[in-house]
Formats: C-alpha cells, sequence, structure tokens
C-alpha cells in the first residue's frame, strides 16, 4: 500500500520551521525589555511593572478580505501593517498605550518568502508605535484554503491607567467631534469595493485619474494609525471612535451616552475621490455608503 | 445600472450584529470581577492587580484542519475547547494560569447558531479554567472560505509570577520525565488523518470496533486540559514541553537545556488505538509518526 505520510498530505514541517524563523528575525527588531521569552517558550513573556492601577486593554482583529487584494497583486508587505494599525486604534479609543502584538496566519499553501513579507509589514508597524511582537502562529492548511489564500489575524494588549480610561461617559451636549482623515477604506467594506471594481490583476492594474494611481494600489493603502498624533492629547479627549465597519453611523453611537446623539455635518470634510468613485460605478445608495465605509473619516474623538 | 450593497456582495452587518450577541451571551458567563469592559468598547479591559513580580504569558493558536471534521459532521460544539484547552496547557508550561481570552472567528458564510455553538464551547472551557472570554472578532469572508468553511484562531493572556517561571534551567542529568495521556489527536495531524480515513459524512461515521466508536466521534474528542491536574504540581516541575505540531520528537527538546537529551521508554506506555490504526490504514513511518502525531501523550513534564 501506498505510505502516507505529512507531507504527502500538503504539510510541511520544515517549511513551517523556515516560516517560523523569518518571522523571528523580523520580530527581534520589536523586542522591549520587557519581554522575557526566547527561543523554546511556548508562550510569550512580558513582565509588567511600573504601573499604578493598570488596567490590560485587548483587542483582535482582521483585515478582512483586503487580503484578497494583496494575493491577487502579489504584494503582501503592506498587510501586516494594517493589522497591528487596525489593532493599536482599537485599544487608543481606550486610552491604551500597545504593549505587544501576536499574530495568526493561516495559509493554504505556506511559502516563507510571504510569510517574511507579512511579518516585516507587521515588525515595522509593531516598531513604530514600540509594541514588541511576541508571538504567532503560522498554520498550513491546504483544504481549507486556496494555494494562493491565507487568513491573518492579530492580537494587541496595551495598558492605561485605570483613572485614565477613556470611557464617553462625561460626554454632554454641544461638546465638539473631530474627525480624524483616514488613508482609504483602511480595513472595511473590502468585498464591496472587490465586487466593485474586479480583482483580476489586470482590473485592479487599471489606472483611475481621479485617483491619479491605479485602484490596487489605492485598495492596499494602508490602514493608518493615530497613536502618534493623539497619545498626547488623550488627557484631553472624552470618548474616541474607530470608524471600522459598520462605518460613522453604527461607531460614533458606541462610545456616546444614551439620550445623546451625534450630529455630522456633511460640508465639514470631503468625501475622498474613492468613496466617490465607489458610489457612482457601483450606484450604491448613499445610506450604505456611510454604512460600509468609513468615507474618509477614521477615527473620531470627542 | 445594478444596484450594489454589501448584503448583496454577501456581507451582512446585522447577520453579523446577531453573531455577536450569541457570542456575549455565553462569554458573559466566563467574565471576573476584573474584566471592566461592557458594550460599546472598542477593546477588552482587564483590571490588573494583586501581583508582586508579575510576567504576563500569552499564546495563539489554532485548531488546524479539525475544523474540517467538525464541518463534515455539523458539530461545532467542541471546537472551542479544543482551542481554549490548547491556548491554557501552552501557557501552563511556563507556569502560568489564565487570565482572559479572545477568539477570531472566520466564516464563509456566518450563521448565527454555528457560531453559537463555537461559543458555546470556548465559554465552557474558559469558565473550567477561570479565564474571562474578554473579546472577539466574527469576520464573513465569502470569497475566502467556502460556504460551509470556517477558521478559528484564539489568543489567551495568563500570569506568572517572575520567581516561578518555569524555564527549564534546572533540569539535570537522571531527572524524571512523566508523560500525561493525551485524549485523542488534540489538535495535530488532521491534514494526515482526514486523508487516510476520509471526510466524507459517511467516512467519518463509519464504526470501527479497535475505537469503540466511529472515527468521527474520536477525531472530534476534545484537546484535553491539564490546568486543574497540574497547578499545584507546579513548584515541583522544573521544566513542560505541551506535545503539539513535531511530537515529542519536536517538542520535549524546546525545554531541555543544551548537552541534554530525553529518553523515552516505548514501554512505558500503550499508544492508544488511534494512533495504531492511522499507522496501518495509513502505512504510515513509524518516526513520522512520533513526528507528527502525540502518540498518547498530551503533556511532558521534568
Amino acid at each position: 500500500p501506498i505510505k502516507e505520510s505529512y507531507a504527502g498530505a500538503g504539510v510541511n514541517i520544515e517549511i513551517a520551521a523556515k516560516a517560523k524563523e523569518l518571522i523571528g528575525k523580523h520580530a527581534q527588531s520589536t523586542l522591549r525589555p520587557e519581554v522575557l521569552s526566547g527561543a523554546g517558550f511556548f508562550g510569550g513573556l512580558f513582565e509588567f511593572k511600573g504601573y499604578k492601577q493598570p488596567v490590560l486593554v485587548s483587542s483582535v482583529d482582521g483585515v478582512g478580505t483586503k487580503l484578497k487584494i494583496a494575493s491577487a497583486l502579489a504584494k503582501h508587505g503592506t498587510i501586516g501593517i494594517d493589522l497591528v494599525n487596525h489593532c493599536v486604534n482599537d485599544i487608543l479609543t481606550c486610552g491604551a498605550e500597545p504593549l505587544f502584538f501576536l499574530d495568526y496566519i493561516a495559509m493554504g499553501k505556506l511559502v516563507p518568502e510571504q510569510v517574511e513579507d507579512i511579518a516585516r509589514g507587521l515588525a515595522q508597524a509593531c516598531q513604530e508605535v514600540g509594541c514588541a511582537l511576541i508571538g504567532g502562529e503560522t498554520a498550513e492548511m491546504p483544504e481549507l484554503y486556496a494555494k494562493e489564500d491565507y487568513d491573518l489575524a492579530g492580537f494587541i494588549i496595551g495598558v492605561v491607567e485605570k483613572t485614565q480610561i477613556i470611557k464617553g461617559k462625561t460626554i454632554t451636549i454641544d461638546d465638539t467631534i473631530i474627525g480624524l482623515p483616514s488613508s482609504g477604506l483602511h480595513t472595511n467594506g473590502y468585498s464591496l469595493a472587490r465586487k466593485i471594481f474586479g480583482e483580476t490583476t489586470s482590473a485592479l492594474n487599471k489606472y483611475y485619474p481621479e485617483l491619479g494611481r491605479t485602484i490596487g494600489e489605492e485598495l492596499l493603502e494602508p490602514h493608518r494609525s493615530y497613536y502618534h498624533q493623539l497619545k498626547s492629547l488623550l488627557p484631553l479627549i472624552k470618548g474616541m471612535a474607530h470608524i471600522t465597519g459598520g462605518g460613522l453611523i453604527d461607531n460614533v453611537p458606541r462610545v456616546i451616552p444614551q439620550g445623546l446623539g451625534a450630529r455630522f455635518n456633511s460640508q465639514a470634510w470631503t468625501v475622498p475621490p474613492i468613496f466617490q468613485l465607489i458610489q457612482q460605478r457601483g450606484n450604491v445608495d448613499r445610506q450604505e455608503m456611510y454604512h460600509v465605509f468609513n468615507m474618509g473619516i477614521g477615527m473620531v474623538i470627542i
């Protein structure tokens, strides 16, 4: 009878080890003195000191089908930036500074160089906010993912002093809402955008004069981090909403006390060309646009 | 022209909200007094107090293609247990007790009841070890996953006092190695097992006298947690290895100081029938078996 083996079933332990090594190389550049773990540990170790009444703030995220754009264009260097910045922004809304990050990469076929590209992005974004890339899991699952497909999830842990948690509870009538510009779609609405523009390499390489670049370049623009812009302003902020799935419509009410509402002046900002293009080409309802996309506002502070 | 919408692109925000609500219901049962976050927060909040020199221990894991067995049998109630217990065992090897857990569920088609089954398993396993299920992300990605497919990743944070970290550094010649029985394949080797037994519903429902049950039931047996069995013994343990991908061969050396080796006496335990069945039916090399599967030993303590 035929000899069965793990490699024959599509899983190669040696390639996984190679991928792990490449990730480790990039993760190394992000380590902080608090990281105690080295090779061999089954967990990431982070010494926790210097806080009075620390509250750990955690979040988990994916990047949605922005992945499919990266795959179609074989550009995997920025998707890790998207993932880290999404997580950083999420915990920033509570006033937290990032401590460490772990990633989960699942692929149809493990290509170490592709994993390295992803890891490079993860490490770059972690470094920018002083966050340690402390661990990760790489899984090869040939029958769950198509050969060229992968999924990516990230987990962040940050910290905030209990007295400094941003809760939104003190928000009152006449408080000012400020929107900060997004860099593009960030990581939301890609299933719809892909349906409208197509996702073949040639469709994505089409140049749009309104954008001044190809639609693929526009759609791959990394999710922006608001950490450096906002960290010194945190004591002045009463509430903060990261504009992700559900748009301004669903996310802003999450941080506003019951009985209050937010009023947006649509004249106050110009919706960037990419959203106008999506709306026109897809004949998408205005309400639907504001429910699915950030429409140019990636973070709202009150 | 046709009106495009998010729902038309295969993503339904309302169904996602329903799934979120069902997960929240189960997560509620796991909360601890330290959990400060409620509805509306973009991050999970966990107050951290009562430690002298705390070290946070984190791990991220998936459950591999055990998922495909759960899907084929439409039994999603235990896969969450697999995921949590895998993570709990990983950080236990450093001596850490679990604090909180976050999950990532990505699906081709979001079925709230299926998500609830998964969440029930997550919550049950979290409750058993006193771990708060503090957050999660549910993503519907119709073009990344087949309709009935999903992926699942989990992220755990635990804590250990710095002086009590289990490092393996004090292991010396003549220390005793004790293997603790696994409950089955745990979460490793499923790509090979599926290839050997097939993964149609009828193949998985086949009864094997050696197992005393169907192969599907055997393969879905939840990954065992060693937390309660080992927590009071932690001060006596010099090193601990969770036997996951790579088996005894790759995992035990991770915790042993350089220059020392581990010797196993294969007469000391009986390899459970499932591994014998896999080896026979797949004509798998003995060395390959010990490299891919736990062979009946799920945790090794030294």
